[in-house]
């Protein structure tokens, strides 16, 4: 079971890649973030509501960099259905943009918070194309919720 | 393969199945829709640029429809990966939230098409939240574009 998505954001791939291959790029579109992005590094995300309480977090492990082109994160703490998965980002130049395939892949069981978390991940997506293309980006606690849960 | 997602409006299971088992319902959220929605009937969603210009249409049969429960299209005509899939909206009410579960269900392989798929997907549900919450949805040609597909 995966989680698929595809966007297209009007920048370099380099550009696109520092967003996702550094810890200040990470906190830019997605979440809270410490830890060592390096391949073996591991990276901490915490994932908090407006009012600063936490409502997730989860710890990654950062197997591949490929400027430009690839970044891979095993997760290895975090909700049940998050530990083993592999979040995976790989962009390609097509003219003017800079196209990221994501596959957040090996989930064991399509669970209702599956669901969520494939369209939490479509949200995050436009969040780190608007950091881009704008400068600004809208990483939790700032993040569009789409229900309920977050 | 199978793209998932969950998203919570704030109304009743009703409301948001109104949006979803009719013509109007539909042509509020998702893209230009006609044809006739009840069981066994065909509708026939075509995708705009914001320029008119045609960039896609689908054909899908009503398979069921259960009042504030469930709606279920198969699709029978449209891109060949969408041939044969089926979509699927189930409802149910928690507290102040219907919660829409959403599965686009029976890819046949996880081209670069399904991930953008499963991306703007995310973004009309969006809409259908916003259509039923705020009365004011953004089908296509109004839709949020997510890269250089559409």
């Amino acid at each position: 079971m995966d989680i698929l998505h595809r966007v297209g954001i009007k920048a370099s791939s380099d550009e696109v890649y520092a967003a996702l291959a550094t810890i200040d790029g990470v906190a830019g579109w997605l979440t809270s973030a410490e830890g060592d992005s390096k391949v073996g590094g591991r990276i901490k995300l915490r994932f908090l509501k407006a009012d600063g309480h936490e409502i997730g977090r989860c710890e990654a492990k950062v197997l591949e960099l490929r400027p430009a082109a690839r970044v891979l994160w095993h997760v290895f703490e975090g909700p049940a259905d998050w530990i083993g998965t592999t979040i995976a980002f790989e962009l390609k130049q097509v003219g003017d943009y800079c196209i990221v395939l994501f596959r957040h892949t090996d989930w064991k069981q399509a669970r209702e918070h599956m669901h969520h978390a494939s369209t939490k991940w479509a949200i995050f997506l436009m969040s780190l194309k608007a950091l881009i293309e704008t400068g600004q980006g809208s990483p939790t606690p700032r993040d569009v919720q789409v229900g309920d849960w977050s």
